[in-house]
């Protein structure tokens, strides 16, 4: 029998993948199961988009430009420019999500047993992205006390080697909530000017900033042309996940020649979903702040019921729509599967996402959860007294 | 300026996209193009996809599973089964087209430095494949005189090293329209039971075979189950190549394990093509029975007024849509170019792609070219009449 490669070996489960036999048997025992685990937003697609696909004229169902057209391109390059951030069609590449772009921007910087640090914890997939690229996550670890603030300069510049290609960064984070300051950005522009590296920032989540903080982007710093590369995903700006429309802005005009001919080799990204994804540039504000207001009252409702648990410690997300929450247990994904497996309050339990999947330093997270508040507030706060009673009931 | 990754440099363009300018420009100078250059056939995608799509019910556009629907699997094991190849839902990873599907299988089974055997000419994206994931493509050279024939075993073992770890075939084949019998099949099974390796086979042209040939895929032969790994794609059958729907096939459970690791960091293939693909499982045989009939009156038209023209040399494909065409010059790259730089007859002329891309062997191919025959009859005859002005032309 012919053999699975060292990486597909080394290639990560998904952290949540683990739980899900042990969600499904306890949906068949009849409890019900909160998700807090997934970044599925329960939000409505804006109807300009699922109108575009209703109404489409499509009869033979060809494949797109690989980089996506001139004319969705120029699209979203006016939609950066109201958002602070001035690119051309030509600094854009569609992509088959926001994975994809991220793919593509590894592959055209990246050797194998290069190294890109990303502070820690990070969206766990960035795991599966390097080892299927073959290269090495450096983690700079950012710390629950600091509210996940921006490791020091120090602690990133002890770290760089001549492997070194990239810093990474998801700002808003997943799984943190952390929105990045406009110092913060500067001095990771310091770093990468100083020692000649990329750097990457995942803005997937630029719409969901709250409490009046602005989302400052890599692309409006001066400076950053040739080292700037932004990730972008209609997913969860439009709650479009299964779309799977992303795309890759950069000044660096080498490098987006590089990402087109990783783009050409796929030949095309989803055709339907570029249409999808075109018409929801359309979407008016008040979808935005509808959206908007509706996680700041998810957001304040999970985070002021959890801080009432004892033990229970939580970071305060300015962004996104995750948080990490420390817990008073060893061992969160025992916690998680016990919840599922043994544990209901009232025939309900909850599903949250271990966060040791979110740091690749070993050990790290063990005692904290990722919590995406993706649910109404009256979910929300069933979810923590179920969280609650089962922290007293495994305590015991 | 931070440096493009070794990998970035290497990754080769598309063999037709330094001729797109050139076409746009003979557009602009009043020209009609023939585009005898591209995979993307003409063909309406079946109605019953097109409506699935129209009549959708989608309020919120999720993430679909990463390895595709139980259901979806279902039923492709169905369809499967109609085509003598029996397989559950479970060996099947539902992929965002088969350039994923190879790109997962290439992932789960090579690590950098491997090799993966390809009868030459092939498909010119599985060069871009395998320099995305730092392997070597080693072709074995089969001959236009030989109509493209497997070939023989001896040319294989003779290529075998310790760092061997697939063959891949394309069957029927782009670009040579080769069908492989039912002895070759079982001349690559030897080898690769022999030598303890995987057979690829890209099957994305099973539909379109003709003179009452039969396709023979590696999926019906016994003994492979551990070796096997089939490609598919939406994209030909259904005239849905925007779809960017395929799936991988394979009886290796260790295989498909690792593959839907691959499948779970990139979340999820698109969910609007998913529906449109599992809707074209309703699709009648009339369908099929149609288009085979018109692309067997294209390849016949195509063929026999090729013949006509002095100095030209065309193997006899036996399915897909492409043939591969030995002109009378020495560089069709530089032929192509000048076709639609200098080159119209009463304001028309043609596209083709230049054969050097399908080679990874440097130097061959120089004097072949790929024709598509995705356009009605009456223009693929202008377009031979075009060529062969042409090469009258440009030989003088």
């Amino acid at each position: 029998m012919p053999l699975i490669s060292t990486k597909g070996n080394l290639m990560p489960e998904s952290p949540i993948r683990k739980l899900v036999p042990y969600a499904e048997n306890a949906k068949k025992r009849g409890t019900k199961v909160y998700h807090l685990n997934i970044g599925q937003p329960d939000i409505k697609t804006p109807q300009v988009a699922l109108d575009a696909i209703k109404n489409n004229t499509i009869e033979v169902l060809s494949y797109a430009r690989s980089e996506g057209s001139e004319e969705y391109r120029t699209k979203l390059a006016n939609y950066y420019a109201t958002n602070n951030i001035s690119v051309s069609p030509n600094d854009i590449v569609a992509t088959t999500g926001g994975s994809e772009a991220l793919l593509f921007t590894i592959g055209s910087i990246t050797d194998p047993g290069d190294e890109i640090i990303i502070p820690e914890p990070f969206y766990a997939n960035y795991n599966g992205f390097s080892t299927a690229s073959g290269i090495t996550v450096v983690p700079v670890i950012s710390g629950i006390d600091d509210n996940f603030a921006l490791p020091k300069i120090e602690d990133f510049e002890k770290l760089i080697t001549d492997k070194t290609k990239a810093i990474l960064i998801c700002n808003p984070g997943n799984p943190t909530g952390y929105l990045y300051s406009k110092e913060e950005i500067q001095k990771l522009k310091q770093i990468v000017l100083k020692h000649d590296l990329f750097l990457i920032a995942d803005e997937v989540y630029r719409e969901f900033v709250y409490d009046g903080l602005e989302h400052h982007s890599i692309m409006s710093e001066d400076g950053l042309d040739q080292h700037a590369i932004m990730i972008d995903s209609v997913s969860k700006r439009y709650s479009m996940c299964g779309a799977r429309i992303g795309c890759i802005v950069s000044r660096n005009e080498e490098f987006i020649a590089t990402a087109i001919k990783f783009a050409q080799a796929r030949l095309s990204p989803p055709t339907y979903a570029l249409l999808a994804s075109e018409a929801a540039l359309e979407t008016p504000q008040s979808y935005f702040d509808d959206v908007i207001e509706e996680y700041v009252e998810r957001r304040n409702t999970l985070i002021s019921e959890l801080q009432k648990v004892d033990g229970v410690k939580v970071a305060s997300p300015k962004g996104a729509f995750y948080c990490v929450v420390q817990l008073p247990v060893k061992d969160t994904d025992d916690f998680a599967q016990w919840m599922l497996e043994k544990f209901d309050l009232n025939g309900e339990t909850v599903m949250v996402a271990p966060a040791s999947g979110f740091y690749s330093t070993p050990g790290e997270g063990k005692n904290q959860v990722r919590i995406a508040y993706v649910l109404n507030k009256t979910d929300l706060k069933k979810s923590v007294e179920v969280i609650a009673a089962a922290l007293k009931q495994y305590n015991s």
